[in-house]
């Protein structure tokens, strides 16, 4: 047996997954560890969806309502979902089994801004939650866990939840002891402020304190988060982050940023890639961030001496990384905190500390209207994740896109919107391989002009074309809905939102 | 002289409103005090909108960028509109001559979060304000300054301006002293929690302190606040408030609520009153606000002890009840603060504090996406207002609104919303004269099955033939492009959204 089982009472609970999946049975609300690929369970999905399978076999019903952190991974979704088992999942999903059957109807799922859901389940949105399935890294003497990779919604769930199941990965390092921050806040009505006014502010314990008596099983396991191998940025993600950099050294020369006031949000990906490296040969020091996810680029500004502190709820390493992450890990802890994603995405210390927010998107309108999410209004991709928390209390919203996707035939800038994840009262800068768009204090027919500005040149005249024709119409916020689509309709009847 | 200016210096510079007028000039950004037509400054406006007439007259520019709390009145906001005065304007508006001129083109309007705007015009993104005019009751001995009937955001913007000119208006009764709580937050980078934990929480001033230097006029003014006389509640109203009634008693019958935690935040109007006279009856008790106005209804739950205290940044009162507010000051101070905006209605207190939303809006569609500020896409009524600083951090979110508008020509509840304010992650419980439909923990499926149950019986038909439609295209979020906006262009071709 595992020595990261340090506590008697739990060590006596060791069972298989096998096991373990008993205590699972069909309707429940199951709330998991796990976000952006790190810290899920690696055993209990399997073994709940064979489960599943056998119940189906024999004639039964056998489905379960998911709730995470954020997304997972194949050993998890994934065999849910190839399984049939899941009826209802929130709050966000990168699977791609899964978003098939969210898009055919075939499952449901509620698509919750990252730092809302902890306190929804918790106050009974969704019923009640018979069971919480956490991993961690290691289990106290005295029964405190050391949360793994992420920590999520692990707090609520193990308060709202009648029973814990306990995964502890020796995969995840022991060096991740120590850069947790388990902050529990005041139940509803009896709250008190969140005491973060600095980035490395720290407010809670190390350790998740949890009911013992709600344990039911303990299941060890030695697996891998899921890695994702770093992509090195492309060109147009280069010039991307070039015209990022320069909006910030604009904001710079306004008066309206310092080069040591840079507080950092960031989504993961390609160009925030970029970004950050560009960041190392920048005139910017003492950066922070105060986001989700821990990647790459900010060991690199750490390494450098450029990022003096990253807090977010999870890591999405590559394997090269989370190496010398683990290699370096007393160096790290000084300046990585992991946080419970309500307290990383909270809309009070955003609006606190005033960061610059900066996701990627679908689409968004001629007026700063952002779809992140339905492609063609209708097709769940993933969800909105953390960018309402981040981009609604921001000091600076940005979004961050290529001006046209699938080859050039769908353009990232649209007359209308097909699906609005954040409205143009947050959605400030945006900025594509062609500039950036500064919307702020401008009305409608203004941001018009900026938005067609960084719009690719092949649909800058589809764009003025459509204008002409909604100015006709008038208004404040002109637009002529009999052909506010028209992109996405030629894109569904011609496979190019081209003429 | 007036006896309300006690400081000898501000007695000095007391001169005419048209003297006072020669301190603001062509393009400048002006910031105005007001707030729902009340503690808005009553002469300089008109003398503005002289000093523009004759520049115009004299065939030169004259046009100035206004900002306020929120919205003013005919003497402020309208006089500046007749006299072609006003290039830019915000962050909210609901003169009829002014949004003709954003709907024109004329003027351009930025609709921004009420909680907002303060911070943005500190921080430069409108460029520097020239002019700061703001209406005080009274003027204290050490120059302080005692807000009047708003308190909006004339923290940020006497921070902000490089002049100030006070407006002493009489008026205003001198009981209003001791009901402001004008809380300063640090700067940017610097500030720390709010440390607002029980609505009653008094964390700053009864007075605001400003740069005397800056002073450059003082005015006398004797007029009062746009006076809105109380309006009984019609049949459907009192329907709507009934059914939002209910839903709070199924809330604390699901052990989401109890009867003396209800925190309420409600806009202004019919439904609101009907709402607050159901409560009156109700088993709630200690029931407060946390708001951003003080109406009549309020008054009548303090004085039948049901409600125990109300925060807001504003009065918006029937004379009737402004008379009895003032007759019995000494006691409604134990239950009121007025605060600014950017407290009452900042995120973070709001989240913290656990309040349940009410709105209302235009249209929202199926799926729960809100409209609320321009009709059919394209004319602006007002503006977001706080709506969105509300209902994005409320513990619960709702919208109240009757089934249709304009004699049935139009439904509240459409297939795709032609403009969105508040996204379907946000908007959570929508309640018409029909019942209420609970949207949380449903997948977009679902939703429209609820939203469509309270619509009116007459627009149900068309909305189930859309949902039809939509699902042959299919995806999670079922839409068929082509026709979302046939309601919409229907009502543009024949004036009605019927068929």
């Amino acid at each position: 047996m595992s020595d990261r089982i340090l506590n008697a009472e739990l060590k006596n609970k060791v069972v298989s997954a096998e096991e373990a999946a008993q205590h699972v049975n069909n309707g429940d609300n199951v709330g998991m560890s796990g976000f952006t690929g790190a810290g899920y369970p690696k055993a209990l999905p399997t073994a709940i969806g064979e489960k599943a399978k056998a119940a189906h076999a024999a004639g039964e019903d056998f489905k379960i309502n998911v709730f995470t952190g954020a997304s997972t991974a194949d050993d998890a979704d994934g065999v849910l979902a190839e399984a049939e088992a899941i009826n209802f999942r929130s709050p966000y999903n990168s699977d791609r089994g899964l978003r098939n059957q969210f898009n055919s109807g075939e499952a449901f799922y509620s698509d919750v801004h990252l730092s809302h859901l902890g306190q929804q389940v918790q106050q009974g949105f969704f019923g009640d939650m018979q069971v919480a399935i956490l991993e961690c890294t290691k289990i106290n003497e005295d029964g405190t866990i050391v949360p793994s990779s992420a920590v999520g919604n692990n707090v609520e769930f193990a308060a709202a939840a009648d029973k814990i199941i306990l995964e502890v990965n020796s995969w995840q390092s022991l060096d991740l002891e120590g850069m947790h921050d388990v902050y529990v806040p005041e139940l509803l009505w009896d709250r008190t402020p969140i005491q973060i006014n600095r980035i490395g502010d720290r407010i809670g314990n190390t350790f998740h304190t949890i009911d013992l008596d709600k344990v039911v099983a303990v299941v060890e396991t030695d697996r891998p988060d899921r890695n994702t191998p770093f992509k090195e940025p492309d060109e147009i993600s280069k010039q991307i982050a070039a015209n990022f950099l320069q909006f910030l050294e604009d904001e710079v020369a306004a008066g309206r940023l310092t080069y040591d006031n840079y507080i950092m949000q960031s989504g993961v990906g390609n160009v925030p890639n970029a970004v950050m490296a560009g960041l190392l040969d920048s005139k910017f020091e003492n950066i922070t961030a105060y986001t989700e996810v821990i990647q790459d680029g900010m060991l690199d500004l750490i390494d450098a001496g450029k990022m003096t502190m990253a807090s977010a709820t999870s890591f999405s390493l590559s394997p090269e990384a989370a190496e010398r992450m683990n290699a370096k890990a007393d160096f790290y802890r000084k300046h990585i905190i992991l946080r419970p994603q309500a307290i990383s995405n909270h809309p009070e210390v955003i609006r606190r500390v005033g960061l610059i927010a900066s996701n990627g998107l679908i689409e968004a309108d001629i007026y700063g209207n952002v779809n992140s999410t339905n492609v063609t209004g209708v097709k769940v991709m993933n969800g909105i994740g953390g960018s309402g928390d981040f981009t609604r209390n921001a000091y600076i919203s940005s979004f961050v896109t290529p001006s046209v996707a699938k080859g050039g035939d769908i353009s990232a800038i649209v007359p209308f919107a097909s699906h609005i994840d954040h409205t143009e009262h947050d959605a400030m800068v945006f900025v594509t391989e062609y500039g950036y768009a500064d919307l702020r204090g401008l009305a409608p027919r203004q941001r018009a002009e900026r938005m067609i500005s960084i719009a690719h040149p092949d649909y800058r005249p589809l764009l003025e074309e459509y204008v002409e024709a909604a100015k006709k119409v008038g208004g404040h916020t002109p637009h002529d809905l009999t052909q506010a689509f028209e992109f996405h309709n030629r894109f569904n009847s011609t496979g190019s939102m081209k003429k």
